[in-house]
């Protein structure tokens, strides 16, 4: 790029950042140095988005930059750790201020609000590719696992699920999605303060990114158990209600991008988790049988497809780790 | 991705990797956790290579592999950092299993010499883009910067520069490159040894991707200093020598890929260079007068323009950082 848009580079991206006190050698050299104090232990987190993969070509580059962000802090979260540092890799098809502007606006609200400083990365002229690397801690052994489920364990999930999937099913369709539906797939609240706070609570943790089934599916086969879910206790929004008054529960289910947090807790852990700021709902509970039923308010067992979330263009992506 | 390309991946990338013993947790959860000792500083860096912009398309995908993990060992080698982990996120147009056996075959070749242990990541279908994040300690304090040069300072560069970018301009006018020359665009030596050893040694250090005087002129920025190079004193091999002797120096100034270190020490600390196992050599010296000055055996002054290093297809990319 010339020498004014690595400008504008600098300027979207190293001037707005926070500027954290453990952060040594920030923006600006080869490489990035932190400090981390001596009990800490260090998590690290991948996230790609793609154009036309991840997000619908229309999506604003505020949103982008926003979600970007969110979906690896809801990583970490789902690790109980603490963010706070970022690397972006960026590639471009243009040099477009607006976009920047936009995009590191989006990004960068969200950072914020995390204390999570950008401390390198480097933008290339290519496809439009995201990928961000988050960098956190936790307290020595403090983190949480996929593994870790014990027989008994109630299940319990944040907020509400199927609201994403529900406003990109009404945008395939090209029907109008109301504005807060929309802020659900597009702006997800990453429940980082809930991850910390089920440190030593929690016996398993995953964040929902591929719906409910596949990731709670992760948290059985990783601890070798299985679940049974009440499908009458489901969190779910009035719109989304909608559809599963008609026995469809695929949104729910199956739908991804909410980026709630899914996990196991001990009955004597329960009363530990009332001082939460989220809305936490139990489930279901954990079984030795493997698999994942779920019941109807009747004692039915509902023939659940584990098919996962489908990306809006129906080309799944698979995350290797993180 | 369908459930076999998943295994293709867990195949290729997390069934390979190095088993470090500071990884707690690696592949396979929402984040990987990772120790360091209690006087480590944390090091991390991001580099980015996207088909069509960093590699002629026609790159074997062990060289794109070998490269990708070259670069960003090399970012880590001009800060004296030890590398450690490394995150990919790896953007792929079609599941392609020789693809990937050969990618990750050239990723893990360079990967293993240096102990790194691919900790997470993530795959998705889009455009042909790879990122990798790699990160490595100093002990505290000890890492390399471009700042801190001195008036005085001789400056040194390891290897020889130019030989990637000769090897590209005869790939660009179809010619046959010798393998030796190739293998200097491709799979370019990081010079991980000599950066640690530089510490406490050298005053400043870079790699040099972008051309000489583009990352020389890093250097002086971040110093505040400027250079004077001697033209016969920079080390070339006999085919580049054939454009220099035509009094042509822009392969040995401007053309990048070469990923050898720069660097400036005071003239105390020079005998402590002799133990190293590659060539080093002193190309100038640090002066109070801004930009950089060549000049040739008869003391005169090339006009050399810092134009930096134009990528293969002259679209030029620029990092934020690292």
């Amino acid at each position: 790029m010339s020498c004014s848009e690595f400008s504008l580079i600098e300027k979207y991206f190293s001037q707005q950042t926070n500027q954290r006190d453990d952060v040594v050698v920030g923006i600006g050299d080869d490489a990035a140095v932190m400090q981390l104090a001596a009990n800490e232990q260090l998590i690290v987190s991948t996230d790609t988005m793609v154009d036309g993969v991840h997000f619908p070509k229309e999506t604003s580059p505020f949103d982008i930059g926003y979600k970007l962000m969110a979906v690896n802090l809801s990583d970490l979260a789902s690790m109980g750790a603490q963010p706070r540092w970022a690397s972006l890799a960026l590639s471009l098809p243009e040099s477009d201020e607006r976009w920047l502007e936009d995009f590191s606006a989006g990004l960068f609200e969200l950072a914020g609000k995390y204390s999570v400083q950008l401390v390198g990365g480097d933008t290339t002229r290519g496809p439009l590719t995201l990928s961000l690397t988050l960098q956190g801690t936790v307290t020595e052994n403090q983190y949480l696992q996929r593994s870790g489920a014990q027989v008994g364990d109630a299940i319990f999930v944040s907020g509400q699920l199927g609201d994403a999937g529900l406003a990109l099913r009404q945008l395939q369709a090209k029907q109008g999605v109301n504005t807060q539906l929309l802020a659900r797939l597009n702006r997800p609240t990453p429940r980082v303060e809930l991850g910390q706070s089920l440190q030593g609570v929690a016996h398993a943790a995953i964040d929902i990114s591929d719906g409910l089934l596949a990731d709670l599916g992760h948290i059985m086969e990783a601890s070798e158990l299985g679940a049974e879910l009440q499908l009458e206790d489901l969190p779910i929004s009035e719109a989304v209600s909608l559809t599963t008054a008609e026995g469809d529960w695929s949104l729910p289910l199956n739908a991804g991008d909410d980026y709630e947090l899914c996990f196991t807790v001990p009955e004597s852990s329960i009363g530990q988790l009332a001082s939460q700021h989220c809305l936490l709902t139990r489930i279901g509970t954990v079984v030795a049988n493997k698999g994942i039923d779920c019941f109807t308010s009747t004692g039915e067992r509902l023939e659940a497809r584990r098919t996962g979330y489908q990306h809006f263009d129906s080309r799944q992506t698979r995350e290797v780790t993180s």
